[in-house]
């Protein structure tokens, strides 16, 4: 089953059978400052500066969120989408959990967008789900039901269902539902990952449809995240993860080792074409900063 | 199924429902110049400094090997042995193609120490399981038939088979038997660690013996050889293997970061007591270069 995604001028497909597709995290004011600092203050320079550098690190989608206090989010939407979109061209991820703020970044979104996101709890499905199938969008679905995170993969795959089905009933096919399984911290509960992948192993057969997984709550508040965030993603994709939003600088070497040790990417040429490519990037980096 | 270890003092298991086993894989003149050279000279501080190092690093058995131009083998692995075994007690993996020098090397090994390797062709099966089954050893079992490294996944699960049925009737017991699927190089065959991969199901699925798994082979001939290894160490994982022949000092943390997000480590504290240690080892060792 692929996901459509476009921006004006380019595709990305999401699939099984395809490289794993990489969403840009960054544009995000939560966890930093720098950038809510530069929204309220007006300054786009910043939020360009994030677009690019996250899609020159091989990000292939780019998921915004404005959430700042002190910010009109539902002004300030389309204002960075703009400015997104005027240093790069790719499919955005529109993240707010209010409808309103999401009709805002849909209207100015190019092609077809994804939404982030839906989860299973009936005021969340009522007031989502309509924008979704209006636009046309794509949706991130979390499988949280009305009594929150269930514990089992079991009560995660049910959570997926029930919004499967009920975007069905609206005309919302399931090639544009994207489930994110969702991981707690492994440092709280030693099973946090396990639930995950048997939660995408168990969506993947029941559905067949893209599962998206977030790679850093899985190391919060343990050291050496970078360790744990690298082989949860290696576990992920092979259990049969498609898609992640995720840092492409910090994260995007290991997509590709691990599409590559998947039979992802016959004679190893987007692994070759990543590496030159990063290793140019992290020169001038380290000259811009010297 | 449990392979057991031993060192004088030390045990360990080898299991699915353990945490993975690293076999420091160093002590190898193959690719360490400075080894070769030391042992040509008979000067066993660097042999002492190489064991003790990787057993800091978390390596639980130590592979030994003195394959090297201008040794006498044979004479060269008790020295070796009596080594190592002045510094750390670990369990030893004794390292050749050649009966003789397994033997000598056997003969010192205390416990109940690993063979590395035997493969499926007639002529090694007839010189090393006799070997095996005399000392009371495990072994490493290479999925190699008499036509070589079989390219399919169930041609390795032959191979498997067939050493896994031939050691049985000399009695020695599946559990002494640690197949290893055998990889090679992603960068000259796209689906060289997906065969891996297979295999390592199929051969757990039919036999459920131990599997080993050589980490640093995948990634030969491409840049960012770290990025594959760690990818490809969680992959295998996954996938069921439960033991090493690697380096501790590169790979560990990845080990200790896959048990963790694998369900192995409850409440983390192999992860935490590993990066405590690792901390501290780093700054000793940069200090000591400075």
């Amino acid at each position: 089953m692929h996901t459509l995604l476009k921006s004006n001028t380019k595709e990305v497909v999401i699939g099984a059978d395809r490289p794993f597709v990489m969403i840009g995290e960054k544009l995000n004011p939560t966890g930093l400052k720098k950038l809510g600092q530069a929204l309220v203050e007006q300054n786009f320079d910043y939020v360009k500066q994030l677009a690019k550098r996250q899609v020159d690190w091989g990000a292939d989608a780019l998921d915004v969120n404005v959430g700042h206090p002190g910010i009109d989010e539902v002004a300030m939407m389309p204002k960075v989408v703009e400015a997104v979109l005027s240093v790069v061209d790719v499919p955005l991820c529109i993240d707010s959990g209010d409808p309103a703020i999401l009709e805002a970044g849909l209207r100015c979104a190019p092609g077809k967008p994804l939404v982030n996101s839906v989860n299973g709890e009936e005021k969340q499905l009522a007031a989502v789900l309509p924008i979704v199938r209006e636009r046309g969008a794509a949706v991130i679905a979390l499988t949280i039901g009305e009594e929150g995170i269930p514990e089992t993969a079991e009560g995660r795959l049910a959570a997926a269902g029930k919004i499967i089905e009920r975007a069905a009933t609206l005309g919302i096919p399931a090639e544009d539902i994207i489930v994110d399984p969702l991981v707690l911290t492994v440092g709280h509960n030693s099973n946090a990952a396990t639930v995950t992948l048997k939660t995408i192993e168990l969506v993947r057969k029941e559905y067949g449809v893209n599962i998206s997984v977030g790679a850093s709550n899985v190391s919060f508040g343990l050291p050496d995240r970078p360790s744990i965030n690298s082989a949860f993603l290696a576990l992920v994709m092979q259990a049969g993860a498609t898609c992640s939003i995720t840092d492409p600088v910090k994260l995007g070497s290991t997509v590709r080792a691990a599409d590559l040790l998947l039979g992802k990417d016959s004679n190893s040429m987007r692994f070759l074409k990543y590496f030159r490519a990063t290793e140019k990037l992290r020169e001038q980096e380290a000259a811009a900063k010297a």
